[in-house]
């Protein structure tokens, strides 16, 4: 079963991902922070007894994520598959997980269950779908915390309603040099949408990637609240397809192809440049100057982090042991690529 | 006939080339600050006959250098066939030049000869050969300027006995990341030798090429001077072999690779990135990471400058453009080599 991102989507070479995210709880018991461990393993139980008792179950494992190493748990969270809470204390939390990749429950996150589904390209319907499918497998078995006024129930009230967050992750390089960004994501926070570099503040890798997602779930339905993020981001993409004009042509292939120089180069590469390099890449890509699959470029992206690149020797390896494996690594799956 | 540094000398990974340049005067003109229009035709006339009456004679071409254009005259230049003095005012000065540019002789530059030989790598003593079998040539039919006192006269006392500059092009990129040089050059400076960063002091390119070349023309032979050089240069040729241990080779070969890779791929290259880049190739080769044929290097440093890559079209190219073009040479060029 190949994963979620070997496929391309619908605008692939900008959006890296379509997330949808349902925050849900069992009725019954009290909210994670609250639960002793014996409701938290019951809640695991009955969550699994849905899904591995159900028609799905072979497209589905169960992670007991308090049994699985440090660099497993961390390169779950490079591949967005969980939050980097999830992983920071590990007891009484468990990840089922679909086999492509696209589809993860966090049980006992937040909340008792975080259910997110990903998918490539711009489909923000085609990952509610998803999500909601799975939904309906766990719901057979369980009551969901659900009030008639407020909707479903969550651990923190910024869920409350919808419990769904909706989010795109998309490459943004041109209005990012044209310095415009600021005045964008200001005009689109007045909507009630977030949008953010992919990185925290501080250190922040140049990848030129950002997250839309909707701050709304209350008084809001899901359809409409994914028809806003995917209206704000189509304007995204036509926005970022002009701005590409405002550079000499000329000099965005040598950026371009001194990048690709580059990765398929180098003996030692930083998490920190391959990003760089890799955003320059994709830039490459998404204007038509070179022709590298998509789904190659997001398959160095999510095994080469700091994590990633350590999970075939489990255990942490030195910087510069990384650095030489993520260049080999690199080397390998460009090399068809010229 | 393949030109002189398409040929692998001995050492000529490090040693680009081993020059030669005897100062000559005709016996019965002044020197050439001195002279009138018609004597300095009169001189070239006078060597023009000796070689080109001669059974070398197709082995050489005559250049009228005051008809040619500028950038024909900068390549030449470039090329290490002429001095910048030499284009600099053209009139009633000419140049013969072996086809393979091997050899050349400036008419009515500071001297009424300077005859040059350049052999690749470490050779001096047949470069010396080839100088001198010219000089047989030309003094078959003239009589040179010669003092049984102090030898071959010239116009500036510097040069007065021998004549002879012997000179090796060197590469140091070792010794000088160690920052050891100015300690070696020192020492060397003691023996009668100087040594010098190939660019001027200002804004020189890292090249780490370096020329090693006597000072010495009086009262001593010419073997004496060609066997100090050479025997200096076998030092260098050693600590430099030494110094490279002094690095980590994972990172050595980082270096290496990244600037192969980006002369492989980039579309925009300015001269000072090319002989940095070039410089990590060629340390490349001298230690066995990459393997590149050094008449290659060569050629890439010798046709790129400024003048080099507007030969073409024969006209002074913008900076852009000629950017463009000394990138696509250098990836035509490499294209055989990963």
């Amino acid at each position: 079963m190949s994963k979620w991102y070997l496929k391309e989507g619908k605008n692939s070479d900008l959006v890296f991902s379509s997330r949808i995210r349902l925050a849900r709880n069992l009725k019954g018991f009290p909210f994670p922070n609250k639960m002793t461990d014996e409701q938290k393993y019951s809640v695991i139980q009955k969550v699994s007894d849905a899904i591995f008792k159900s028609e799905l179950k072979d497209e589905y494992k169960f992670i007991d994520i308090d049994k699985i190493s440090e660099i497993e748990a961390y390169s779950l969270v490079e591949r967005h598959l969980v939050s980097p809470e999830f992983v920071s204390d590990t007891k009484g939390r468990a990840l089922i997980l679909k086999n492509d990749e696209s589809l993860s429950i966090m049980i006992n996150e937040e909340d008792h269950l975080r259910i997110q589904a990903l998918y490539s390209g711009l489909n923000l319907k085609k990952s509610l779908e998803e999500a909601l499918k799975i939904e309906k497998v766990i719901s057979s078995n369980n009551e969901l915390s659900f009030d008639e006024q407020f909707g479903y129930l969550t651990a923190c009230p910024t869920n409350l309603g919808t419990g769904l967050r909706a989010s795109v992750m998309i490459h943004l390089p041109a209005l990012e040099k044209l310095g415009v960004l600021d005045r964008i994501f200001n005009n689109i926070s007045k909507m009630g949408v977030a949008i953010r570099g992919i990185f925290g503040e501080g250190s922040k890798p140049k990848s030129s990637m950002y997250q839309i997602s909707n701050q709304v779930t209350l008084g809001i339905s899901e359809q409409k609240a994914i028809e806003i993020i995917d209206s704000i981001t189509n304007q995204l993409i036509e926005k970022e397809k002009e701005a590409i004009y405002a550079f000499e042509r000329s000099n965005l292939e040598d950026d371009v192809f001194r990048a690709l120089g580059t990765l398929k180069f180098a003996r030692k590469m930083s998490t920190e440049e391959m990003f760089k390099l890799i955003s320059d890449v994709r830039l490459g890509v998404s204007v038509g100057i070179i022709d590298i699959p998509i789904p190659v470029i997001n398959e160095i992206v999510l095994k080469t982090g700091k994590a990633g690149i350590c999970l075939a020797d489990n255990v942490t390896l030195d910087a510069d042991i990384r650095d030489s494996k993520r260049a080999n690594y690199i080397r390998d799956r460009l090399s068809l690529y010229n």
